[in-house]
């Protein structure tokens, strides 16, 4: 009579176990299923949402020819334009441009010299018509001069408590909802990803963290040179000096990638002529590897422009006719924002 | 009868399952503390191994008023000297000299020009004596005019093909072992390890991975210019310049340190004049911070050389009695090679 009972008690005993087990597998495998079905919700399905799932199944399913070991997965991103919104202006000038005023109190020379003196008017048309050189020595003047540390926060202070008028947002809320599901995606299957930009180095490293998840070490861009030295309490100080180390744009960010990274990528986003070497130069390497370039096709959500495919021309992240066919050549894919894109901004969902 | 039967049984099953997981759980305290007694194994008992102990204990220990966020926790080490042999030359200006017939091979016209005559004669205390200007020409001229990739084959090459006379072994087996413990100790830790070398950053991403587990990314070093373009095929290549970008040397340390990793380091190695300005940036943040300099006053197991404390003289990895007094003064710690290290070499085990 024992042993039936017995044997019949550890069966239960034993059955609740293994159920319990397989309800935990089940609810795992829903969950892992779940995410595995749209790792990039912010996304209509299409070629663009599909080469990406495609490219980071070919690179990270072991076994596979393309299958690329963790330590090598790197993935690079412009960032104006291309992680955030870059019209009318790119948000790096309109911060230097805010730090006028208190360049020119500081150093009230300057009150009446160009190009200073057309900023101070606060006159955006006018300020958009300087040209090229002549905002370069707005940049140097309010990138320089100041320690590092005295930088950082001076950025952080200004983009906490400036806001873009037409969305009446924090500019780091102008992050695109789309290429965050993308960033988060690379990174959970092993992806570093970095950001390659035209923009200060120091400027971007400021937030990138918070809003990207990307730390200082992992962003790469146009950077100045520093001086180290000391206060005058004797502490050492890293000051920003008017020299340019590295111009991160076109050939120079192939350059920038090997002077700060120092291997080449399996996927680069881009969205203007600024990318294209980036691009190429990923492509370029063995295997499987992902080239996009983001085209902004959107004048009701976000705005439109290239001049590609006879959107207007525009001087702020220029999409050319010519690198447009160049990405269809070369099997780059073109994502359009008003076709690829469900949602643009996270505060909208 | 039934119900003491089943409970019986019942508690049965339960204590062997409670046994098991006991047993699991004193197999993995076991092993942790056999871990934790010696995270340092080939560092003899002292104040310099204590010194590092205490340094981890400190920054990641939960709770601690200076505890260290695991994404902030990044190492900084010296190369030449810190990391492996720097005696009688530094391992790349050897690279350099065999490179100069092959050089002179491909440009005919140096072969009676200095100091490239020099070099040729192969006489290595006629080489030692070059003055520095005349040895960074021949860096120069060795470390340019071929792409990357050719770069990083050929020095590949080199590592696997030469000996060091003394020892008859590779070079990248002279790291040492006891500063492998560290790197791999501070990894375990959550730190991120980076080289901060005056060698080139091109030389040392070569080899970094292979030897100290150290990925091209976290190698800064002195940099030459890179240019961007195609080669007779149309594909993209990156051509290494004779043009001085960084020289990650002295106060080029930490100016390096920012431009690749953009934060300061919470602990930092060296050994010589070159690391002053590194160790005192590094010692000047807040919370605990490490700074160690190595000692070389072993000239039986590897060199001896200072000045520092009497020890002879040397123009390669100088420590002066200067940089020891200072180190004293802010609370660096000095480690003696001849009294804090068990082993020298991981070959010697």
């Amino acid at each position: 009579m024992r042993r039936p009972c017995s044997f019949n008690r550890f069966t239960r005993v034993a059955s609740w176990f293994v159920m319990i087990c397989l309800f935990a597998a089940l609810l795992g495998t829903a969950g892992r299923l779940a995410a595995q079905s749209d790792p990039l919700p912010s996304w209509n399905d299409g070629a663009a949402k599909k080469a990406i799932i495609d490219f980071v199944e070919a690179t990270t399913s072991q076994g596979r020819p393309t299958f690329v070991p963790i330590t090598e997965r790197i993935a690079v991103f412009d960032q104006d334009g291309t992680l955030w919104v870059e019209q009318p202006m790119y948000t790096q000038v309109l911060y230097c441009i805010d730090r006028v005023p208190a360049l020119v109190r500081s150093r009230p020379g300057l009150v009446n010299v160009e190009p200073f003196k057309t900023v101070l008017t606060g006159n955006r048309e006018a300020i958009s018509k300087l040209p090229k050189e002549e905002l370069e020595k707005v940049l140097f003047a309010t990138l320089s001069g100041m320690t590092v540390d005295q930088f950082q926060a001076d950025v952080k202070g200004w983009i906490d408590s400036t806001k873009n008028p037409r969305w009446g947002r924090r500019y780091t809320d102008l992050a695109y909802a789309p290429m965050l599901d993308v960033l988060k995606y690379l990174r959970a299957n092993g992806y570093k990803t970095y950001i390659v930009t035209g923009g200060g180095q120091d400027f971007v490293r400021v937030l990138a963290n918070d809003v990207y998840g990307i730390p200082p070490e992992q962003v790469v861009g146009t950077a100045g040179g520093v001086k180290y030295g000391y206060n005058d309490k004797g502490k050492p100080q890293l000051m920003k000096e008017p020299k340019l180390l590295l111009n991160d744009d076109k050939a120079g960010k192939p350059e920038g990638i090997h002077l700060v990274i120092g291997r080449r990528p399996y996927a680069a986003f881009g969205n203007s002529v600024g990318d294209r070497q980036m691009l190429e130069y990923t492509k370029a390497g063995s295997g499987a590897r992902l080239a996009m370039l983001l085209l902004h096709d959107d004048a009701k959500r976000e705005y439109a422009y290239g001049p590609a495919q006879g959107l207007p021309d525009s001087k702020v992240g220029t999409f050319t006719q010519a690198l447009y066919d160049e990405a269809l050549k070369n099997g780059w894919v073109v994502i359009s924002m008003k076709n690829d894109w469900k949602t643009i901004f996270t505060f909208e969902k």
